[in-house]
């Protein structure tokens, strides 16, 4: 894995090196870590890479590694520069022959998705996005038991991602995170919406299975002197008939990342919280509810898709960087598979790709059209 | 206390009996329990009352007993009939001099609310509209705490009141309950919105202090069959530029009555949930949240809003008829501080009346006319 | 109801009116509220009492309620005096033909509880001892489950009462309750082994259905200046083999009043807590938890016990009051039956009497024992 | 590193390897997996370990390893193996100059305890004992709150760690981690209270810096055919005059690792449960409890012990295998800081050692011993 962005202070940076590192499978043989030189060399060390690998710049690392040996070189990319920062390394890494893992939002802009996924097409590479919360185990159970038609058919889904940390203009106090996420030149079309609302409408639609068809936004910039969206609420409607709402914000003061989601069928539901993501309530219209714990002993009622993706037995709590480190997992898995020759597991094959970061491009395409309108219904369409 | 509705099988008519039994400061003296004369009578045996005191109808009721001597008389009405079925007795009341106990939605028609708060300004007897939620110590402390500016200024409020008990077409099979708040000639326009809805408006703006302005409505009928909606997803937005969502639902299978409120301001922000009311959860956008508990000793800490309306230390759990007794009791000592020409104290005059009934009458309409426009944003008017 | 004690600042008194009151089924007609002349008085005025039926004590409430007609007099006492205080009047209200209800723990020595046992046998009038705790239908849900072995042979029980409020020597401070709770001359044997140890140990009887053989007690007293114990920590073992804990303590600084159970056997177990007390908590050792809920609408599922103690659908809270209610409520129906020579049903026989009035005092005497002992177990002895 | 037991199949193995691998510290260079010379190889292979450094048995490899030249050979060994199996190689590793670090509990006996406590004397080499949950920042920000004084004078340790998953004779049915925890000749003295037992008595200890002075035990073989006490309650005295309770089971059937810590001083306490570890509850005699968070933005209230421990801001949950990552992080930093000549922070320092070990022995030893007694108290002693 070479990584591209991610120097020293970089948040998800480490995040994505302790996720790739935590089974094993995976190890950092290069980077280039910063568009400053002594950064990217000094990051390089930290990390204990030899000085020849350490790059300072994406171009020329995508270029000499592609010309190393198999077996010495990278097998693929991990980018988690900031938004703006990810479509050119993207493309060019496809082009070389490399696989690509992206951070979230997919790209800059919905046609860079698009350029994105036809050149994905083209070349048969992999690509996995980082959409966190959907490598947690009990959100992958209640996507099989959605799925399976546990509860008949769907008819609501409530999604919330309140944040409370963009709070005060951070941006102006030297927040590194807060800089390049309230501008626009770097985050895109949208702050809040773009940041976090994409992690809401991909949970809602990766638990249901459900498309979103139409949604209906009233966007708001709550902090005085930022430019882009702090806030959001959205009413959903989903191609099946299910209705609901999103709710994003980033200055919901005191909250720190409870994203949650509630989906309700016709005879039950499923209640999970990302800041104890090791349950899940599971709601029966007709019989008390049900507490289903991420990797305990009843391992039968549990679905394979939970099981694969827990490291230790329950009340052993894992938490965000396993669910990370299971997004790298999958993908590890699936990408020795095919250097192996061999067919990857259904359970392998479960992370998020270039489908959902086009349907994520799309939806800041969307929510921001629909902010701008008079009209109630705003169609989610994907133009290009 | 004379009871209009309320017989055997009703619901709300025993909730309201325990509620104003419950301090010892009101007795109920006379009643018209039923429009079936053998219940009405059966009605009133059961819980003691004398033959002559127990009525037919309302009008024979009212009509006779401004007939008896002061104090043998019932000083006010309670009318715990189904909403179409409020105004007639309110009016009548009102007209020979009783104070009127109601049950939300306040009446019918946001029209039959206009003309109750002309005949109530003509009068200047009380009325009291039992929302019950309101009645609760910590939402009264969130209330106090929000309007004394504890938060800097209010931007978000997000308000949910998710039941499961209409998932199925049960207004066929018996249920009493379910059979009027689906019927429109009893209900009114709306089902669900009219039913909780409005309990979940009136929260947002009791707690918050601030006035709905605009509202978008996506009002859903989910099971097959039914005239009225049965869930609905709202965006509000509110006086002070604050916006926010409300959601109701009787089809989140599995639901039983979560109410639910958050409000964040600059600063930090409060939670409430009806199903565990003696906690107010504290959030502080720089510091630990804090759990504030009803009836707790560092009482100093709470507002005398929220120690005047418990019973009892902290854990000892109050509950939803002891909030409903909170309204009772507050309305009695308004009463009985007219009755005795001495000033009610603010705690005690601290219960919802004709403002509130016709906000919530509003309410419905204008959510119900959002539901229907293409437009994405309705104005909330009080027209009349 | 003629009530003894409770007068003015009394805590425990209001709490018996408001439940006694709670259903229409109990009417207090007389006191004997204070043994200060003018307190008694007021406090009976308050209660809108005739003055004739305010008495100066209990001996001449009994003597001239007892020469009243039937129908007229009251039929039953009940006793909220400090402990020291409940023999006499309860005597007395015998001998002239009274039942009884009464506060825990029941008298003040193990003696006395005795001959109150001997009396009641010879007059076979009923007594009703107000272990609260056992009044909440989750705790009965609990112990009909347990019953009925749903979860196999019980080995374990743990039942835990930690309480704050005399982290101090409040008793040095005026306060009332601080103030006889911890004077052996009214409290007894025993601080806080007595007021809530007793709790805790019917709570642990009342549920699991055992009894407990042989305990090790380890009491303090943490508050110097104090008296009586004001903590302990107990080991149990119980008739049918299975061990546990007891703690209470009155120095747990924080702590309300959070009496807490929780039972396993072979297959499963429960737990419940006072402070969220409409929710049981049931473990499996092969399946997900569940979330039983009282009044909920998968009443088939709960038990009649439950059911019957509930007043409010599911999602309406009931509380401390609801669960004292439902003794009184009971105890009413038992009398009831009684005098209409009917059979009162089991749900309504179901409230704590003599016997475990009995065993509490045995309680408290065995664990002070012990707490004195060098030997490890001490044998649960009924002297007597 | 070099690992002796941990072979496929393993839980802890696995758990240890993945924690050391986390923050890119450490790496794995050679391991004696198994006493199976195939597990052994096939374990090394999976791991990805070159043949040469895959010994049969940890003679060979630390005898071999100590051979290799410096820079290459292995610079600490970890012991994962039974617990009689602890005590060979740990004696070996420090001969042969290696730091340890090794599972709880520590060795097999107190004397073997005794015997390492020299040696490391002797050979002035670091020891690190896997004591988890010490790892967790919420757990080090209530022990720095305690020891700072925060609640006063502490007077109440109540600490349980109920688990099922013994409830049926599992030994029997092929569950290799039932097998050797319940079998005398591996395992020790005891079987739960030396597996899990040792935990909450070490927690109790490092939380409250108080140390148990005597104690009370009742051990208990619920499950039929069982060699070693699969239960037990134990009473506690702590040297200045505190006092507690020690619950620990294996059969609390439908538990899975509710380890939980209650500490009270004179002003307050805290609350910390391990299946929710990113929270540590604050209670205070005067003023509401307050919910403390891992990396929360409030970080100046959070001590440097708490956030040292953490990778991630608040809201992304941190769980059992970060906790476990954190001992090795500061085991590194500190043998880090020893090979640099450096002197190593407060923080890294942190971690459980010999002393640890060797009261955690004496724990197992005492608790038999009273158990075993007729005495109430028995003293926590440490001979040898």
């Amino acid at each position: 894995m070479g990584m591209i962005g991610g120097g020293r202070n970089a948040f998800i940076g480490a995040v994505h090196r302790i996720a790739a590192n935590m089974d094993g499978l995976i190890e950092l043989v290069c980077g280039a870590f910063s568009s400053n030189p002594a950064n990217a060399r000094q990051s390089g060390l930290d990390l204990f890479l030899p000085e020849d690998r350490i790059y300072p710049n994406y171009e020329e690392m995508i270029q000499k590694e592609s010309r190393l040996p198999e077996g010495d070189r990278m097998d693929f990319v991990v980018i988690v520069t900031p938004n703006h920062a990810h479509f050119g390394p993207a493309m060019l890494a496809l082009e070389k022959g490399f696989h690509v893992v992206i951070e979230k939002p997919m790209v800059y802009s919905l046609s860079e998705a698009r350029q994105l996924q036809d050149r994905l097409k083209q070349t048969g590479l992999l690509l996995c996005l980082t959409h966190t919360y959907a490598g947690y185990p009990m959100v992958k159970q209640a996507r099989r038991m959605v799925n399976e038609g546990a509860f008949g058919k769907i008819r609501k889904i409530y999604v919330e991602y309140p944040q409370g940390w963009l709070s005060r203009l951070s941006e102006r106090d030297g927040s590194k995170q807060a800089e390049w996420r309230t501008d626009p030149s770097r985050s895109g079309k949208s702050g809040c919406m773009g940041d976090i609302g994409t992690h809401a409408a991909h949970l809602a639609e990766y638990v249901s299975g459900l498309r979103i068809t139409q949604l209906c936004a009233d966007l708001s910039i709550f902090v005085e002197g930022r430019a882009l969206d702090d806030d959001g609420n959205v009413l959903l409607r989903f191609d099946n008939g299910a209705t609901g709402t999103l709710i994003a914000s980033q200055v919901a003061a005191g909250e720190e990342n409870p994203l949650k989601i509630r989906v309700y069928g016709e005879k039950g539901g499923i209640e999970w919280a990302q800041q104890e993501p090791n349950t899940l309530l599971v709601k029966w219209l007709d019989a008390p509810a049900q507490i289903y714990r991420a990797g305990s002993n009843y391992a039968s009622i549990l679905s394979e898709a939970a099981t694969h993706n827990c490291r230790t037995p329950g009340g052993h709590p894992e938490g965000y960087l396993e669910a990370f480190g299971n997004l790298y997992r999958n993908f590890a898995l699936t990408l020795a598979a095919r250097l192996d020759g061999t067919t990857p597991t259904k359970e392998a094959l479960d992370f998020p790709g270039i489908e959902d970061g086009v349907r994520g491009m799309a939806f800041i395409e969307n929510v921001v059209k629909s902010n701008e309108s008079l009209e109630k219904w705003t169609f989610f369409e994907i133009p290009g």
